[in-house]
């Protein structure tokens, strides 16, 4: 049993401990869990660590988690999401039926998360990260030339202290002793610590002779010593910088004095099991422990990224000593457990922009007992701490001409501006790009297709994968590709109809209409064909017009057009590579000299490493959030009449798109 | 079962929860407890809430503790403590015997700690206090003429706010709703605050339709939104000042809002059951536990204080939001739990002399769960926070000429200077004035005798007590009258020897040697004669020649005499009145012009109701502490030598009290 199953079914066997318990076993994994009787299967199967889809949050709506009772007594409640013949099957909705003795259940492979193995994300973040490099070398890639440097002061800094033992003329108190010798090493005015620390103080000192590491933190511009140790640990100090999606969790483990970051890791946010987007799961909140399951699974999802990690490199969770986080709105409440109802009310306001910085510890983050968790500040309910991150990481705040950031995510959130002003929106993509809710679609992760080309002539599909594995699925970049290719070998029509009539195996009939085959079950990774289908297509067309209106309507909102502006940074979890010029094929990036755009990966996780080591970053990120203007797009008369123009490839107004007319022959 | 008798059960019940319980009954009190076999009796006594002599802190050394098993097993060690006498009749030391079976014990009453009602001590504390009255309205009293008011801002403030509900436009968080609130109402530069109040935040802002109080605390520079209440709370807020003495915690309830002080209550240190002074308790701490149950034992006083004062005044716990405590070194860590073995270790370093401020709920002191608990910054091992407390309240800090604030407790702390220097010394004086370890002792509480005269002629003896109620004992200020007055009226020699051939029957042979009866039983509140003898008479001028040769000593010090000292403040529990002409004729206080000296009661509390009154005399008290110098004045050469030249009344020199000479015709 892994640390989060037990903490999982901890949680349950805790609200219901006088009941008597039933035992479930999910297959293929073949894992168990012990659960109250009544607990509905959606539940049990999280506490099992088995991860089943479901858009709704368990609301028995999306009719995505079907389960096979294969054995035992289960109650269902009546639905229309399932057919007769699979009445007969025995499937039921894991979210609307509860479990009244020792069960086991087959989860088909249709109902499954994707299990995934927690794998490197290669990000640009690196890149970005050279800014750190050396006080005055600058990268030489255009978009960040212009950058500032930032200081190296880290979330928590260690400082080893040989402290002069006391005398009879040097008797000052221990803690006196303590703040002089690190004002003697630092220039900090006011420093302050816990009872904890002061209670140990004096046998520590003394049992290790003097020497001493204490780490440091700063917070509201005093300095914490949050944590004193034996001996000289400083040497060995490393953080966490998150980004908390919708659908994904990434984190980086950074090592504080080198600045290095040391691995990547990325898995699905648990929460999907409750709710595909943050609406649904803002609703499922409200449930009774609604709040507690959401807060639970996330932060078990980030710590089982830590434990990974550690692990990996050889650190041990006491050696971490600071978290920050970037996560939009709804995930920086649920992280920290504060209701995100109010997110969701008119008139839509966050409980807590600027969230305190608190021990890792008091919200269940395991890394050392006295780490510090910081969350980066928001601008509203929907542009979170992930689009401030992803301005500190593009450095359009500090730029004199106009800029724009459009961060991919579940949401697609934009930014446009320069040094005076900056204002952002947001629009409901969906996960598409990231890999969800499509047939194929995995997270940017080995094995993934990110390059296709499909030959006009005969529709032959040439891919390439990350890492070069076997093809396991199409991920967001891939998709691009995809719908660029098929829209260019003419396999679909510009509102992404699939041709019926093209002489290639490769169009055939699935089972929810037509579907185009990328790689053949004999040459795929998983056992089954990878294709696209119509409802992809019809899926990722909707994302990438919802994101190209609200980047055209935001320009308008602010008197200008999309071809004023100077730099367009595109950013999202697609890994290292994004086809820009596909990307305007498709009329997801408007269609403007290719030379203006910049693919900048994954923006929030880079800005969540500069705030995790530097102050001065940290505090940049709360001017920016303070500068940014949230703009509602959805009020906007024009939105639906745009956003409909948009559902074309590239667009219904083809005069927006003049180079991608030449070269695609369209009309 | 009172709380503390419940905790400090439960605490014993928490350290050995798989061993037999044994239940033991002490008489005449009739009360019952259970503790796990092998408890020595003494602990038993503690967690019965019965309070045993034991000035040793249970090391089988003073004998104090002597108890009769009259039911039951128990396996005592050997002790040459107790006479064959006493043995026969099952005399037993309750700190070296451990119960093995259900026991009944009697405590007679030279064993048992004074019972004694909680009462008020009115103090001078009061006239003080009078500084803050009315901005620009100074007292009366020389003492205090030339002090200056300190500004009113209470450790605790609370604030009353409408919140302007959010709109669509005025849609910023509601933590930022809060803070701009605080901010338009009070110029503070930083607010911050804790994860608990962010949880609760968002429901409670709606419930409260946007009427809300929050409670500020002002920590390191920065202010804090301690606690957010709904509805308007702000016109009750109270604050609790403690003076933590190593015999007598004495608490005061103030109303934060209006500065009145609504009660004064005090009690023994429980403490006291685990030795009779600082350095026993100290010894006492390195035990299994030790350090926990002394801890526990001065929270539970603390908290009984709280709730005694509470009840009376009608306030709910939840209404108090402060506490700010004055002690010695080894009183603030015990306070906190803070080891206090370094104190006594060469070179005598505390481990902090500036605590953090906490929550009060972190040392177990029962006020509003989120109220804060403040302990006011000592000087070294033996000058703490109550001297520092006694300075701000007598102001010698700010005078231009030379003062010397004299602090008789337990130990006699003495601290010389002016605006420019200060200097301090502590000199063991021990608890007899403050009626502890003397046979007829008391604190200053009703029925205390405080003011004494004897007749010449016929050792007539007059007196009057606290609140004018049958005497019950002797307070610090009557026994400084009662010596001065035995001097007198020639019942004692110079050297303190009672004469044995007087022509009265208040001279007497006691158990102890000759004893001189005050009060004859039948007049007696309690059931016996009130006496004075030999053995207190030597206590007595131990306590008043250390008072005065540290006093001496300190000025010779810095090359001055007593005589350059322009005011003399004496500090001390004597309740609300002190003979400076009889301390003057038993040389207690330097004989100087009588106008010098002033009698400023308990100045320890005095200092901490400023501080938990006044953030700016809260800072005061840090300069305090870091301007004065503690000097040694055990290792100066002439220390023994003056200090023998003490043991008489006045001096050995009598030459030094020449108005002493004249009045009593002293040769």
């Amino acid at each position: 049993m892994t640390t989060s199953d037990c903490h999982a079914s901890l949680w349950l066997a805790r609200n219901d401990r006088d009941m008597a318990n039933c035992t479930i076993t999910f297959y293929p994994d073949n894992k168990k869990v012990k659960v109250p009787k009544g607990t509905d299967i959606l539940n049990a199967a999280i506490a099992a660590g088995v991860y089943i889809n479901s858009s709704c949050g368990g609301e028995g709506v999306c009719g995505r988690c079907k389960v096979i009772v294969k054995k035992g007594e289960v109650v269902s409640e009546p639905t229309g999401r399932l057919s007769k013949e699979e009445l007969q099957k025995g499937y039921v909705l894991a979210c609307c039926s509860t479990i009244h003795s020792d069960v086991e259940i087959e989860v088909p492979p249709g109902s499954r998360l994707k299990k995934e193995q927690i794998l490197t994300e290669e990000a640009k973040v690196e890149r970005l990260a050279g800014l750190f490099s050396k006080a005055g070398e600058v990268e030489k890639g255009i978009e960040i030339k212009e950058r500032k440097i930032f200081s190296h002061s880290p979330l928590a800094t260690k400082l080893f202290l040989k402290l002069p033992p006391p005398t009879l003329k040097d008797n000052i108190s221990d803690l006196e002793r303590l703040y002089r010798e690190v004002r003697r090493k630092l220039e900090i005015p006011i420093v302050q610590t816990g009872l904890a620390n002061v209670k140990k103080m004096g046998r520590l000192f003394r049992e290790s002779n003097w020497r001493v590491t204490a780490l440091l933190g700063k917070r509201n511009g005093t300095t914490e010593v949050v944590l004193i140790e034996p001996g000289d640990t400083s040497k060995r100090n490393f953080g966490i910088a998150v980004d908390i999606g919708t659908t994904s969790i990434v984190a980086q483990l950074v090592d504080l004095n080198t600045r290095k970051t040391l691995g990547t890791k990325a898995t699905h946010n648990r929460q999907v099991s409750y709710g595909e987007d943050v609406i649904t799961r803002m609703i499922y909140a409200k449930r009774k422990d609604g709040l507690e399951k959401l807060h639970h699974v996330v932060v078990d999802t980030v710590n089982e990224l830590i434990s990974v990690l550690s692990t990996e490199h050889q650190i041990s969770l006491s050696e971490i000593t600071g978290v920050m986080c970037a996560g939009n709105m709804t995930m920086s409440h649920l992280l920290l457990r504060v209701d995100p109802t109010y997110l969701r009310r008119e008139p839509y306001v966050p409980t807590a922009n600027f969230m305190p910085v608190i021990r890792a510890a008091e919200a269940g983050i395991k890394i050392n007992p006295r780490g510090l968790l910081a969350c980066l500040p928001g601008v509203s309910s929907y542009v979170g701490a992930d689009i401030v991150a992803g301005v500190l990481a593009s450095g359009i705040d500090e730029a004199d001409k106009l800029s724009m950031l459009i961060d991919i995510g579940t949401n697609g959130e934009i930014v446009l501006g320069n040094r005076e002003w900056l204002v952002c929106c947001s629009s409901s993509a969906g996960p598409a790009f990231e890999g969800s809710g499509v047939r194929s679609g995995v997270r940017a992760m080995e094995g993934a297709i990110q390059k296709i080309e499909i030959d006009p002539e005969d529709y032959k599909v040439k891919y390439s994968t990350i890492g070069g594995a076997k093809p396991i699925g199409i991920c967001g970049s891939g998709y691009i590709d995809t719908l660029a290719e098929l829209l260019k070998a003419g396999v679909i029509e510009r509102s992404g109809k699939i041709k019926e009539n093209l002489n290639t195996k490769r169009v055939r009939k699935g089972e929810e209409g037509l579907e185009f085959v990328l790689v053949w079950k004999r040459d795929s990774g998983t056992d089954e064909d990878i294709v696209i289908t119509q409802a992809d297509i019809t899926n990722l067309i909707r994302s990438k017009g919802a994101i190209y209106t609200a980047a055209d309507i935001l320009a308008k909102k602010t008197n200008l057009e999309l071809k004023d502006i100077n730099k367009i940074y595109l950013a999202g979890g697609f890994g290292n590579y994004l086809n820009i010029e596909k990307s305007i094929w498709i009329g997801l990036l408007p269609d403007l000299d290719r030379k203006k755009f910049a693919f900048i990966g994954n923006s929030s996780l880079a800005g969540a490493k500069f705030a995790l080591l530097s102050y001065e970053a940290t505090m940049k990120t709360r001017e920016i959030a303070k500068k940014m203007t949230y703009i509602e797009l959805s009020v906007d008369p024009s939105f639906m009449n745009e956003y409909t123009g948009a559902l074309f490839l590239p667009h219904t107004d083809i005069g927006r798109f003049p180079t991608v007319i030449k070269k695609l022959s369209l009309k």
